[in-house]
């Protein structure tokens, strides 16, 4: 079903040819100011054609909330959202080439097994532009929990082809255990993620690198791959439904969902089954960091509620043990396959297997789409955090409102900050 | 929540020390004959402290069926399934070392967050018992797809620390471009599989350094990490569901719910971000194989349902194209961490942060989860397969009830198989 | 959430002063013919101001499909519908009579109690016209279900304040025991309903007193309530989901969520209650009456599928026996109450409990919603039985795709229509 | 599927021949204390058998946790329970009458219908043992609903044929107007319903009554049907989820999906389509009412918060307006049909419909279910308010981390309970 979350439920719509795409969010809290202005920004960012930040931008995907808001004030009911589709015209099948052949790895063939209907979109809801309504969802999970936790989300491009930001080293097989690494998790922004347009590699270097590979392969009409690296800072602990809803399951739910992913990792992920378990193990500390501004000013530190009591030395696990977030930075890599629609001639067969034939796109293609995958993976991001958020604030108000006992302790959300202490103390 | 899948829904209860494990499995197609016979080889693949397939098993875990069957058939209600637990006294909370500190990178400290009670467990149901119903579940879901599609369905181990059944080469960043990965997905099957226990990696010499890089770790009182490759064969085409819960996102959110788990690839994955699309482009070609033994047995087969007219020429895909599967094989790799439990010493701090101390862990403690992590690499895998096929089955039912179209062909599930040529030739 | 249905998943969105209201339908079968002009007469019939069927229509509610279709057939992928508002100007709060006081027994006070922010519509979704998205949707399923079975779904007035089409006698508390009441439901059709407008009581004297007495409230500026009957023809046997939704609690939550509703009874209902068993029990006896013509050319009957082979003698189950249909006409009785909105002056609290005044509503108001009622009656209806037979459908394809067993036979959808005799002979 | 509710989520199993029947009970908050004793009492009012309440009780259906607890406290994990069958032995299928003909009114046909099987137990999960998980779960539901906020929830018997507690009049069509009914509402308790055993009605002289007529139907081996109604105290206000799930619509599902029912009203029901809408609405007032022990002891009220600041003069609506819950009393009536299992001659037809025959029941049969039923009315109560209150709590909790507006106040839960009055003359 087109539907994600089951506090903060999104369901989408719209394939390539239609009037329009959209979705509906359904559980966003009551009382917040929301307005486009809120949402646009992400929605640029994921349009294709962008060379640079300070191109004039001309906002085609312009989103329109239908409902839910009133004099820019969230309703607690559900927000509508639509963009309108530029090119509503449907074609009709003819005996285009296109027709003839299913796009080697495309949808177009599977679709057609799936639903038996032939459509001009081919793929039908696998189109990129099936992610706008991710994208306008996300911009609204997120603006909730940037007021309430302080909780921020970036992402950047970490590889593309062989060209890696942190690439694998016979000390560093993950870059997870390179401080280098970790030092740019906690400080990475999208400001400074832009600076880095076309490609979104925060390194001057890699970037360039990277930009020249993007190049020639566009010279050749081929494409190539790349990984996208996200990282969710000021997070509250306790996030993450055992067992099969782990946040680091959901995650990667979220992730792979998104059109050309092929793999996920979280912190120390692939690399980490060759790190021995003792050097793996993260130890507890005291956590006396100090509280980030964005932290200090949110709903939930208004509210009195401090921070966890401990956190960890290192950070091999990214954020989540035991399928729960433990308020350390959440990170995770994911893989994107090279596009599959390149202007390169490619032998493949007709639809009904009898003949085989050449066929060749048309037109203008991006050669590698892990720029515009930015802001995609931190939609879906914010996604999964915002579903978690509102169940894990859900069991805590439960508990709350039970009469304390020896057992028990004053612990995760709203604060996320188990004033684990002094509660077990006292019993 | 504890439930997994839409359609065939499964729901499980259960941690360490209470008196019993177990699940609900809602949705098993009623008619299917299913009794402990069917289920219980799987959870004695999945119990720790095998040591050779020929070692005489004693029958610890016993799945004892509640509801649902009746002489030996499925009636199409919930089945009820319960395993007793050995060690049902939890221990009160003293002052022993586990009761100060959090154990590193356990559950032990993100559970208390999460629910605020201290319990003898621990991580709660974080631990690997509650995989038990997962295996059992797995195992029906198993029988039917294999009775109405032929759909086989094997994991292996791949990886242990640094030693690769098929180690990252020039030629072949990603295993899935070597023939030899491609054809042992063929034809591996659990008994081959099982022949390499204690490691379950199906290479003679590959194991028996593996066996020997584990027994190292053993020596040293650590662990080490390793991957499981799986594998599932025959499977229709048409499978998953757009947008959110394509295939592989569900692969991916099963697979991360498994305990220990830290990432996921599926076809080319990582690997595949470094070649170009020229290449990883899987062109279509007539589907011209001969039917295997297992699927013309299938109830699919017998009523007459011809397989998918096309197949791909190379398969970097991994047998999913635009979220939705094509009919050719479906493989992925799963990364799991090397075990927190281990003999060394570490150093850590209390539950309340004031202190740092040292912890090490008594008694016997397994090196490297791979070997048992295969079936329930299985048993997930199936999970997803089955609620994907009834999905995509009323999907197909539903639509062969309207009056044909100009536009629509007869394609998909039952049989995954469009007859797609001649449907195509009539419109 | 604003979501129903597990396979037929409506979404809506949608107040009474934002942009526009709307919904997603998601899971409608691929392949069916589908456009606006099969949608927009039951939006027709559930709009204010319809004093006869022959009145020229000024179609305001105008459905736009935005998504799921192309050149009128669906796809299968999710249906995005919406209607503009036509006043989309939120009012600002002042010191307006209504700003002060919760009207009574509206959902004012409700809604500020829930979400905690004060809106000018109020009642927010409790509007009226957040039911444009359930009649939308409900024509999309009523449409499959006649093309696929032949079902038909026609709901009238039958009772209005105390004037009942059939009053309830000492011979017949209930009128399921009237073969008049029997006869009706086996004949009515939406035509003829629509011709007893503005009433739609199908009987020239009792909807001319129904009439009257609306008429009489009316100038009292009061209002009054009344019941809409509802039958489903030609429904296949087997729908409905044990053990908490039977078919019955799922017509139950879908008729209590229209607003204004205050009861519901199937079959007998309360007047049952009164009826000895031994009258009660409908006997089983041979189903051998001749296939009405809109089943005939139903594409289940295409399919060479025969009706179930018994049938009950009387009908006092209301078509459903254990929570599931057995192929008798379903009927059902919902109650609405009179509309809270009535121009009479009332004695009221203000919001914060301090004062009492005088609360007066202007302008023109609907002295009885049953009349407009109807179609969403039918709307919902249809949802659920959509619902429940995409459930049944999933299950009986799972089903004949295994092997034949001796406690085994054909039943049940797609073509309701047990096979039973011969096969059970051959067991 | 045999699940209800979203946040407190219910899944049973077992039919009448299996081992056990039971359920897991998903999302119960952490760190309450609960064992089988909490659970017992209702098992034992549900079980049959029971002449009066003085009657020792051989607690047959003892409830056994499996999982959830520790130390007599929740862990916040799924609870398992169960309840072994005493009659395990499913019976063979050979040529008895009961193989031969389906029952009338029964469910053996309609299972046959859908799921194709035949089983000894015939109507499957429509067995009366099936609701031993519901009064299971509701106990848990219960104990935390009155733990925090003090609510009380009493179900009994308000008619059994056509004896009434409150018959209708002229005066009282319903009897929602009767002082003297509003006035039970606020009064009764469990305890003494059951001093009127075994019809649980609480009137001596309507009880005597209906026991007459009670047992004139079972001398003539006839049955009869009755209707519970069920009254739920101190519930906080903004229950209940716009536009499909409003809190009635939950209600109604919840008991229809109850075996043998064929009705259910809220409020006025019925009855209030009949009175002119001057008289149904009911007009806000100060609600300065004395806080009720329960509440004052619970932890809503511990927390600080005070009740809602308005209630209603009347309240036909039942407690609940726009679908959302206002903090006055809930109640509603649910209509059970004469039971179908009679010893009295029935003529029905064979399962294949070619031969009519005598079916006639054995042994020992209930020929009225309401006095067993008042238990199971409450347990499903329990679990539907418990769900609101968790959905509610969480959009309470996330909502009060975002900065106060002008337009937003605090209100509803956990408190349910609006400091409306202060925080409107701010804004």
């Amino acid at each position: 079903m087109s539907t994600f979350g089951e506090y903060f439920r999104v369901t989408t719509y719209g394939e390539s040819h239609c009037r329009s795409v959209g979705c509906i969010v359904d559980g966003c809290p009551p009382g917040m100011e929301l307005t486009e202005a809120d949402i646009q920004p992400q929605m640029n960012r994921r349009r294709p054609g962008q060379s640079s930040i300070t191109t004039p931008r001309n906002e085609k995907d312009r989103v329109m909330i239908q409902s839910g808001t009133e004099f820019g004030v969230t309703l607690g009911t559900p927000i509508g959202m639509m963009v309108l589709n530029e090119d509503q015209r449907p074609k009709d099948y003819g005996n285009q080439t296109m027709d003839k052949y299913p796009r080697p790895s495309h949808a177009d063939w599977t679709y057609l097994e799936k639903y038996g209907v032939k459509a001009s979109s081919g793929g039908g809801r696998s189109s990129a532009r099936e992610t706008i309504g991710r994208v306008a969802a996300g911009a609204i999970a997120e603006k909730y929990l940037r007021l309430a936790y302080g909780i921020e989300i970036v992402a950047f491009v970490s590889s593309v082809g062989n060209v890696h930001l942190f690439p694998p080293t016979a000390e560093h097989p993950t870059p997870c255990t390179n401080p280098e690494f970790q030092k740019l998790l906690q400080t990475i922004s999208r400001k400074t993620v832009d600076e880095y347009l076309p490609v979104r590699c925060p390194n001057e270097e890699v970037s360039r690198k990277m930009e020249d590979l993007i190049a020639s392969f566009k010279q050749r009409s081929d494409s190539i791959g790349g990984t996208v690296t996200c990282v969710i800072r000021n997070c509250p602990s306790g996030l993450g439904e055992p067992c099969f809803d782990k946040l680091e399951a959901k995650l990667a739910h979220a992730m792979l969902s998104i059109p050309a992913t092929k793999g996920f990792e979280i912190g120390s992920g692939f690399g980490g089954c060759e790190i021995p378990g003792s050097t793996h193990n993260d130890p507890f500390v005291k956590n006396d960091s100090e509280l980030p501004e964005v932290v200090a000013q949110s709903g939930a530190a208004r509210g009195g509620f401090p921070r966890p009591r401990l956190t960890t030395k290192t950070n091999y696990s990214g954020g989540i043990q035991g399928g729960i977030s433990n308020g350390a930075p959440i990170y995770f890599r994911v893989a994107f396959k090279p596009p599959a629609t390149i202007g390169q001639e490619q032998l493949t067969a007709t639809y009904d297997g009898e003949e085989e034939g050449i066929l060749a796109a048309k037109g203008r293609h991006d050669p590698c789409v892990v720029p515009r995958a930015v802001p995609i993976v931190e939609a879906m991001a914010a996604l999964v955090i915002m579903d978690a958020v509102l169940a894990q604030q859900a069991r805590h108000t439960a508990k709350s409102l039970l009469p304390p006992l020896k057992q028990t302790i004053n612990s995760g959300l709203p604060a996320g900050n188990g004033v684990t202490e002094q509660e077990v103390k006292q019993a």
